[in-house]
């Protein structure tokens, strides 16, 4: 099963949805004020400019996995996930003072420069772009909100699939604030970092849209369970593998440019493990190297022979390995129907690769 | 009625509630990671350090007025809408740069403190304190929408409400851009400024919480209809006597030092009907003292004497009152039964005069 393929099959089928949903609330913005048009507009723009909708994917492979057979109504639900992601997103942009998005500016980026049109001064206009990412960001998670409870589903399976969504994102802001943290301290304990990636990513990037579809399809708590137990080990390689690329990927790859992560100053599973093993020398060249905003490409080659050599990477990719083979382990206890359980197989080995 | 003993009372069955909600998820975060303990721990000691649980009061009233009859169970969800609102101030502080609220250091205000420790430096600590200020703003807002899944009514009221209280959250994140728009470029038409409040406070603050117990009691959306009529105009009146206080009143009444809206720079109805109906003189005296962050007391009495003299005051008392008995005049259509309708007439008659 070619799951690249899958996936864009289902973008051509959720893309048009999530068009709708902006139009819709463009338009209605207009009744009220330009503020939030303009808001919308670029949020829209930058939605629509990239983002593979794994999440909204997940879960629609998931309903249908257990049964579900409203095809349209999961589809047009399945937007509330990648709304809740893009909520966060523009959120986690203004902590990463990250002013670009699939090539589009970001909200606070954006607001950043009007605000230097209608304020005195630079720290104000920081300032007004950053307000203005804060509620920004929090009309989307509303709005994504809404489009569940809004939903033609049963009213009990959707205040059991919403209760999950908002623990999805009680559970990613945690994992949030663990990173938040381990940044800014400069440190940390391979514990700490799985704990982060558990959270962050696996909870929220896998278990998440896949209990959410699964709800909507009438899954008992059993069964979500069950599937947690593939979905948790599978989210934390799928973050282990990104760790990897955003070290060793090509710019084409990760479309982020070359040691991205070594100039962020990331304290990823790799880092750690290096630091652990290295001797003085690599230990050295790697706090050296470590959020050093102008690293050369050479440097970003030093970086990379440390974490080889330290045996990180095997370690890490070993790691990755023996999780992908626990989630697959635990998938055939699901009991999802047959196309899914391929996709879902195809899916684990895909993200091991981590090409998406 | 006394409305300010029915709130006092109200407040003695609330607060209860929020302090188990607190416990409760402060101890179910100890399993997670000390992070959102602490942070739970700091939100739960400003919940309790004040606020008059105003939102979940009109919730609670509305809810019996139409007749719904589970008292404890609309008491334990109408700490939803008080959560919410507590999420949004998190960030609100922010935005406004407040490092106390109830006396009690305000979530950025906090990890400031500790990115001092933890980071290198200043600008790192500020950025890492509004980082932490957002995620655990995020996370209360996902606890607050869950106590209103969780809540023991009917499931299609309850998908009512929610969606409902995501058109509050939305509105007033639109009211909330409005105001740092306004605030940011310095100056505002009478329009906007009433707009913004109209999605700020009225739609927020009175018509939300009105319409989320009305729903929860089964209220028909006609009758939600006639509620709004009630609701804005006197939520409207209700910012306009917070202004007239943020200028004129003292610092015990409203809990703020004297002058801090015109320290603050407030684009408010008083300052945009004063610069509108100001001489040449007059005009200076404003810009001069608008913003002034070392404004001594002489000078808050010189700016008194402006918005007195160029009729302002008059015309925001005016505008108020004739708001109040534009919401009186809608109660009666309504037909809350005789015990919520004395409360609303009595909220609206103290609400004119704004001392709570």
């Amino acid at each position: 099963m070619d799951i690249k393929n899958e996936l864009k099959l289902f973008q051509e089928k959720v893309n048009p949805e999530l068009k709708i949903f902006f139009d819709k609330n463009i338009e209605d913005s207009k009744k009220n004020n330009f503020i939030t048009t303009e808001a919308l507009k670029q949020v829209k723009k930058i939605t629509l400019s990239g983002g593979k909708r794994l999440r909204p994917a997940l879960m629609y492979w998931s309903y249908k996995g257990v049964g579900g057979q409203n095809e349209k109504e999961i589809i047009k639900t399945s937007i509330s996930i990648e709304l809740i992601h893009i909520f966060l997103l523009i959120h986690d942009d203004i902590i990463d003072n990250d002013s670009k998005r699939h090539g589009v500016e970001t909200i606070h980026a954006k607001y950043n420069k009007i605000g230097k049109i209608i304020t005195k001064n630079k720290r104000d206009s920081v300032h007004f772009g950053n307000s203005m990412g804060i509620v920004v960001g929090d009309i989307i998670g509303a709005l994504g909100n809404q489009v569940l409870f809004q939903s033609k589903f049963d009213a009990k399976l959707v205040i059991k699939a919403l209760s999950q969504l908002q623990s999805i994102v009680a559970r990613v802001a945690v994992g949030e604030a663990q990173d938040v943290f381990i940044e800014h301290k400069r440190s940390a304990s391979e514990e700490e970092v799985l704990d982060m990636y558990k959270n962050k990513t696996a909870k929220y990037t896998v278990e998440g849209p896949l209990h959410l579809g699964a709800i909507l399809g009438g899954a008992s708590d059993e069964l979500l369970n069950k599937i947690s137990k593939f979905a948790v080990p599978v989210g934390v390689a799928f973050q282990i593998q990104d760790d990897i690329l955003g070290i060793f990927g090509d710019e084409e790859k990760i479309g982020k440019p070359i040691g991205s992560d070594i100039r962020e100053g990331k304290q990823t599973i790799l880092v750690v493990r290096a630091l652990k093993n290295a001797n003085k020398k690599q230990k050295e060249t790697l706090i050296k190297l470590l959020g050093k905003k102008d690293i050369s490409k050479d440097e970003v080659e030093e970086f990379r022979v440390v974490i080889r050599e330290t045996g990180a990477l095997d370690y890490a990719n070993g790691l990755a390995k023996k999780l992908i083979e626990e989630g697959k382990g635990a998938l055939n206890d699901v009991g999802f129907n047959e196309g899914a359980q391929k996709t879902f197989l195809a899916l684990a080995d895909f993200m091991a690769k981590r090409e998406i």
